[in-house]
């Protein structure tokens, strides 16, 4: 039975890369490893068609294809939240409609990037509201960097207090560690807030308040386990963790670059047939390789 | 027949709304009264699924129905460009060759808002012209302020050089008037070159090698007839006509408000059932529309 | 005796370019002359080292220099405001205590570049306030072209309510009618409120409650006069002066290339004695002397 | 006997904060021992009136008896090169003069924000050229993210060719380690490149051809150290020593908040007196303060 997203949403939502065969068709059999590799990991859902998925690649029907591909094989175990941001309602309403009817637990939008200022960002999810279906669950992405757009706490803190159907914040706004805390400070009703940008903050992220991460790293194991350990009270335990990973969660997270990284990671460890992304694409050179091979034996070296 | 566009493309290619119901949905017999008015007026082109047409706020099959519609009806009379811009070159070539399919006479494309330098911009167009069928001309779309994407001259005469089928620059950067003599002036090969932001400069942009306009002007008639005195080498009564429209050029050129101007006086005269845009829309308050109305009043009384 | 920016502050305020002799060095001389064509022009205040009048281009000591002649020559005919804007509070109180001992009337503010959101922007006149002298009257710049910062109208009206010395905003927002209309239905205090931004929207600005222009159109006179028109309720008058000027203003209005225009034009008017700019400089070239001779001619034809 | 600073520059050049006494006064004692701290830890060299450095707080004559303090107790031990980018070239023209009479070892210029284009930043570089004085070396600062100007590499080659007073570039674009690779590979002059943003690529970075690091870090042994080791093949010790500080050069990395924990770190270590920043400051919260501390601990425990 799908499963729908709410505010207690907590742990790890694996933003899922698409991928491709080398000739750049979707490689569906690959997302189907994909979500039993990220399953397999203990992930708390999974999060499709999000910027990092490659989605603006997709035509509209692959859009679609990929979404359901990624619902069907989760099959109910875990939340599976889908990318529904769009320049105008009508096809955000359109793709969110469709993927709810496929199963999807929620939708994710984030303001459109000519919007400027907290009461056009709240005019725009009013309009968000009022073009899909009542009740469909909505993450609110934060993500600056990428849209250009700055929503201040106090913005958001409205938001999830009249709309209902907001349920969690997806924040990747950076410097953001005390937008965190402001959040969690003055909020009326409680959402879920889980953040973004590889998790490169992600202890001092939990501390304030966040209540997991909602990223695409490639070792997505060690998003879980800090999370595991976090929770349970083993703060420092979390940190060592997370720090032994740090180089290469600091070496995915490099902007506009971090995608082809990812790619390559999850080809190596078996979760897609290969590392193609499609065009235009990230160039990823030789020495790119080179550092990365580097980067990934130091770590196993850490971890044996 | 259908037309293609050649380098050799002049005169005025309006760039057309797109008409809506009142509840939002397409009004595809508006399409047909546009598309007649356009024509009536002597405009020597039409271009749809453009920013100004509201593209990105359509379905993927809207978007097709669209432009079918406009094409069918203008049934070869003059071409039809089709703005095919996206973040990826799958839904683009998928576009592309659609409407090619339908008898547009070629496509419009800007590079994606992410690529940096000339160096980049050229990366971006060979992988356009590694996607879209081979011979289909193409409209190389020069706006910074939406894009955020500089282009310099020599970029784009390096592109018109590589590309036999790059066969128009839509230009416009602002200021840009200088950029126009650069690329008549060092250009290999010579493409068509029509000036979009509203023709705010449209008589200094012709004197300097423009070929004509594309833009969305609402008192397109006036486009044509400058562009027609100009060819006819009586310069001054050019501008004469163009400062009388020049107002109005002005109130409908406001960055990301003009649409909602041109919406209505299209609606007002007859061309189009009614100005809804689709949601997110402009806002357009009483105030705007008193204050459009004095300024038609006093066109009128210009003219008469 | 020196004269006190207030909140009844109306009419045109010049924005005076800085002469250069043609060597770079400041043209002290034409600061005389400039300052009587504007006052023969009727101007009711003028302002000094604003962005146009290239003034990061002055080195600290050539700043006060230049604002010290005006305001010497000036001698309280008009009200002189500076321009203080600068990244940090400590050159910005220092240039402030400097310019008002001198006797300017008040300075112009606009946020840093980093500022980012309402709660932000108000923090930022929280400092400038306890910064500069108390009871500086200031003028907050709201120019988002040139410094990337939105300013939405209930944080200009709570910045109003909040500190008695501001007393004017310089409005360039674009668009911005609808910005002039929402802050006269909204503020609590009145404050000037003065258009930039080459007043190409000027008689509808003023319909909506602006008190003028602040500006450097060269021909100042046409600011005045269709002030004065639209003040003694002859509207219609009003902007049929206005639209005379219209293709100038408009040719003026190019961002980041009217200064040139600017230059040339009080070039050839006699109020400075040379259109040097300092280096960087912005290029005029043969063909853009062309046509502002082109423009410049039909004005005069109009004119007589 | 001042230094000079050439295209043999490498290992450290440490971005000295500017001390500030709790009234925000300059605090020239604290920049006596920030030097001997700089010095003491082995940096090859120290850089003032940086963007990190709150130089844009600092009044003209502040700037001047700032960089003459620094430059005086540095007394020629190490190589001082000053910030000088500034919106005209008569402002940097006087900074630069003033500073190299100090004994200056070069000057840092950044291009103004406005540059777009390659072809643009030539031109900018060939006026810096003109207007500072012959032979004064000149640091060119690659810097995005700060000032929205993108330079590609080609474009940094050919400065480099053009100009032998360009001794070296301060690379910080991001994503960068391409950059790095694609100039060491295509210049035909060699000249330094040291890296900024943290460097938190570091060890990437030196393996593609970096000379070492211009940064703030403020545990700046471990820059030195990991450039010593990397420079004697003792590659995977300085990545092993690089990666027990990366927590916390992540922590300082945060762009526009930074600087905030960096003063605090300095004031803990003893470099200055406190941690004051000029106004406008950035805030740093009692939370901020906690998990600086943790991340401290966390260092020396990992160091012990």
């Amino acid at each position: 039975m799908p499963q729908t997203l709410t505010t207690d949403a907590k742990g790890v939502y694996a933003i899922a890369a698409t991928p491709f065969l080398e000739d750049g068709s979707i490689d569906f059999e690959s997302i189907d490893t994909l979500v039993e590799f990220y399953l397999s990991h203990g992930v708390h859902g999974i999060t499709v068609l999000g910027m990092m998925g490659e989605a603006p690649k997709l035509t509209g029907s692959e859009s679609l294809a990929v979404a359901e591909r990624f619902i069907r094989r989760v099959a109910g175990r875990v939340p599976v939240v889908v990318g529904a941001s769009a320049s105008g309602f009508a096809p955000m309403a359109e793709l969110s409609k469709a993927v709810m009817d496929m199963g999807a637990a929620g939708i994710m939008v984030a303001p459109a990037a000519y919007v400027r200022g907290d009461a056009a960002i709240h005019r725009y999810f009013e309009g968000v509201m009022a073009s899909v279906d009542r009740g469909t669950p909505v993450v609110v992405q934060d993500f600056p960097q990428a849209t250009g757009v700055h929503m201040s706490p106090s913005a958001y803190v409205r938001l999830a207090d009249e709309f209902p159907s907001i349920v969690m914040l997806k924040h990747e706004d950076c410097p953001g560690l005390d937008k965190i805390t402001t959040i969690r400070a003055t909020a009326r009703r409680r959402t879920s807030l889980l953040v973004g940008n590889g998790a490169l903050y992600y202890v001092q992220e939990l501390e304030r308040g966040a209540d997991g991460a909602m990223t695409g790293f490639a070792y997505v194991e060690m998003l879980v386990r800090v999370h595991d350990l976090f929770s349970r009270g083993e703060r420092q335990q979390a940190e060592d963790l997370f720090d032994i990973y740090l180089p290469l969660v600091r070496f995915e997270q490099q902007p506009g670059f971090g995608l082809a990284v990812r790619k390559e990671v999850l080809a190596r460890r078996g979760a897609i047939a290969n590392a193609t992304q499609r065009r235009p694409a990230i160039p990823f050179s030789a020495t790119d390789r080179q550092q990365l091979d580097g980067l990934v034996e130091r770590l196993h070296r850490r971890l044996s």
